[in-house]
């Protein structure tokens, strides 16, 4: 039995729940999905800020994700966030979902668009594109300018938004794959790559599929070198359950 | 069932064997190895013209199984020879042991090193990880400067070479990870992974895991745009099995 | 007398016959060109298969070329398919059209722009930037959206086409010269450098003037290293011919 | 009168010591520096987990200076943790000390190398470099392999030894600066400096005076796109404050 | 008392006094300006050719001000003519208003614009970038198509031109700063700067700090290696005064 | 008649001589060449003052060599001073050493080393590298360590240096060319070539060859964009003669 945790680093318990929808959608019959998301944190992660406060949520999880035994963790938000520090904290693999879409989309198509959020979220996958090798892999990023919970508002329109977008996407970029920028719209991969024709990739499933890989290859993270388990620290005060 | 056809694009069948032994030895039960090579071709590949013939081989190969309905392909030479052209020709998903390699390297370790055979294929290894977006990922390449073939004449000789420059990489290069440049490195790397302690990667076991995953996630290559099926050409005299 | 074989990679002889018409009004007065193309291929080159399967009529043409005596090869498509591979099999020097056209543009502009045929054709021409190190000298690139053989049609609409995208260019990419992006436009050059008042470059022509430097300089292609000969390797059936 | 908040990251009362000593020492007259760490946190920063923690600690500390009317924010920890972060909550500018060092290296000398600690920060400074601009601007990086908090024990020996290291870059490297990679290390710069014969960049110092010619010149952090103030998130649990 | 000289590398006086009043109006009060021009030159600089004539006249008053015993220099023209070998010649800093606005704007937003004069002032715009490491940080730059002594010519066409092109920047580019491309702007950034509401930057007063704070951390232009001073050479003729 | 004017941008009549031995021993029959040397200058270029020198000396000789007729430049320094400006007022080709070594060895090499003077030379040619866009093909830089006019003392030890850095770029780099690094080099190409058994390259011969091949395809500097001909400006004093 293979244990993935699936973590959201935000709060919102609807997100939650259509990403571990997505990860069980997946999810091999022999591969368990726990979906979890931090005790404290914020609601939705639409800058470099609200990624700090989630990384150390995603740490408190992976460390007690591997407490419990679990194969590998995922990490369900586009930014990725805390993404080397939970490296360092796990033994099994770590896998972010911008990392996920970005890598797929490299291996079914030459050149990719991304389709996310909010304009202000563009530059978190910008920098990610160029620490993950993909800047000339990229043929454009678009956004479609409302929150991320605008996605869970139950209104259809930001779905609605996302679909113009990567109809745009596929007409002007040259692009032969869509990668979806928000952990948010996960559901939406399937019937977008059939309306489509192209892949339009959701980073939560590739995530999945990629840590139940490298955990049947036996592969966990390298623990020789840049991402051996951190040092013991005397982590002090609201932090002092990473120790 | 999914069906993965992994294709040696040499003509030895010993490394064929080798291949299909990595690829099975990882692959999910419901999942069916099918190793191939070409009718034509070369006995090892250790150069660029040596890949150009490959490449043929590759594809005629690729239409073989496209029409037995296989779900993906493996191209299992470490210069992922035709890569592109039998991602034209396919449906299905695929992936080359290069690529699958240096992308599992990239998400189990921050930088990795690269043992290969004979120093004249560094070049195609360093125009890879050009192409792939890599090259700032590997920290080194080494060769053991034997060529192909000795890793199936049974003396050994070359699989202790092969060890002895991964713990050369290990000590030196900072890396976290290793990947074994050669499909006919296959079968070593789960004994260097246990022995070195850091992940030593065939790329021919990764693959498999791309496809099936690609599979999983219900993708194909993309017919949208670049790598969209070849026009219709009347292919001439030994090519003429292409059309 | 320098003897430079021109190769078309494809089977259209009237391709053949527009390539060496280019070829000759270019080559000194002690130069002979002889234009050949495959006896086994595909009529036109507009995919990464039809590259595959080129560049093995390429290589068998430098094999019968160098055991003639030829000085130089030419590989007069805008892929330059198999230039590596011609490498390790010459001798003397061997030049893809690309690849002279590009270097050319970066000698007489800062930024160049493309003018290429079918939109699928752009990512070949991406990959050659980047491998030979002009990405960022070229400003932009355009296709004219018709099939290389239209070129060859008689109705002079693809050499309209490209001409309204070489205007194009000049007007809005801020380039100081402009590459042809296809073996069939060769003889477009002149004229539109006349017209547009800036450098219009075929590579068939470049191509074949820095073959004539290369041998006056007394350099073939360097024999020590990546591009030494191939090792002996038994090809077999279709491949015979190339041992 | 100009306030700049230095803020050591760990919690480590000698190095906030180090770090304020360093600081006021190339202050301006009308600038007064508030040295400050967190109260939760971890001892020292030598990886990714303990970035992730000190940028939460980062965060607090800019948001209270930002109330107490400080005019801009230092961050006093080589790996530059929760800069963009820390930016987007401030108004006045926010500088890490790797940046104001590599920065500084690049305006007296034409390449520069790094001295570090651990070999574990190596990568960190090397993704530093990628994301700044200054990849191709550092020769080598080298590391005293001995934790960070060698540099607070008193003996002495982590000087000496990255006296040591900077000598051997000097010698080996042909660059013409030394970028002191650590907030520890702050103080040494002036005597190498002297001993050298070259730059030997401090942060620290580098920071303080990047931070008063930003105020100088009347600029903050851009509140326009990417760095503007968080959206109003309702930041639970432990991450209160935050709010 | 710091003495800085801020070299006009062209002949314009007008252009002169611009410069050397934004290096007054941020100077600190300790701070000397000496603004200078040099005897021989060009009245304005708009291109490469012109840029070769400004160097020498840069050296020349970097040899004078040495002679005085200045602190630093900077040198006013936005291609920064001359900056290495005036950095070989010169014992302080030495700092160009391109290298000094692209610094700053790094460090107050995440990607910048540059609007600048004539179009062909943008290839050095473009160069400056690359060799500064910046090209990945600069969204997109514009020309007002005016020439650099416009913004001299009383009739304030020019200065609307260039307001009019940083709004345009704002608005499409998803850029965080501006920066103004030519010394002539200088006055123009502080007014920008609150009509928009984000840094639009001068060169001319940001490298007048930069270099304040240079002097101040006890940094010169560094004498190991590549930047040492020129090896004694018997200049002849017109370039006699340089011995 | 081609006729080409080939400049030795220092004031050595020996190295003159040099050059022009290695200009005439390559050029056509229907090519003359035309070395000269400016009147004013320094007597060798061995960093980026004397570079910015030796630029306005190039200038002044085009000049000459346009309004004399000639068909094209040569710029015979490693450094190329003065390049882009040259182009700016040249009608014809303009081509630098360094330039034309560099693009002739990835022509015959996938990768190349260079052997250069002083190691205070190197940062030239690194910046060359990157602005021609060959920094990935170039595997080392070596420096024998001897200033240019060593190359002309007559001792034959500089000559013994470089033939040693040669012997070793060979063993070690991996290097299927070495570019010789000075114009001072450029009559022991042949020699080298010889007895290395790989392409040994003077820029000077392979610049020459490049003049006449642009000549031969009709294409002079673009005069389109970037390098148009200089605005008309009223250069004063020791500059006068530019107008």
């Amino acid at each position: 039995m293979t244990i993935i945790q699936v973590i959201n680093p935000n709060t919102s318990p609807a997100m939650t729940e259509t990403i571990a929808q997505a990860a069980r959608s997946v999810a091999a019959a022999s591969t368990q999905i726990v979906a979890v998301s931090p005790r404290h944190g914020v609601p939705s992660i639409e800058g470099h800020a609200d990624e700090a406060i989630a990384a150390v949520g995603v740490m408190d999880l992976v460390k007690q994700g591997k407490a419990q035994g679990v194969s590998g963790h995922v990490i369900a938000c586009f930014g990725d966030p805390g993404l080397l520090a939970a490296r360092e904290l796990a033994s099994g693999p770590v896998i972010g979902i911008a990392e996920a879409a970005m890598h797929t989309a490299t291996l079914v198509a030459t050149r990719f668009s991304i389709v996310t959020t909010l304009p202000r979220t563009l530059i978190i996958a910008r920098h990610l594109l160029q620490q993950y090798g993909f800047t000339h892999h990229c043929a454009a990023l678009h956004a479609i300018d409302l929150p991320v919970l605008a996605l869970e508002d139950g209104s259809g329109l930001a779905q609605e938004k996302v679909r113009e977008q990567c109809i745009k996407a596929k007409q002007r970029d040259g692009s032969g794959a869509i990668v979806l920028g928000c952990g948010g719209m996960a559901t939406l991969a399937q019937q977008l790559t059939q309306e489509l024709g192209l892949p339009v990739i959701d980073g939560v499933s590739a995530a999945v599929k990629m840590v139940e890989s490298l955990v049947a290859l036996g592969f966990g993270t390298s623990k020789h070198g840049d991402l051996a388990y951190p040092l013991q620290k005397n982590a002090t005060g609201i932090f002092e359950h990473l120790n």
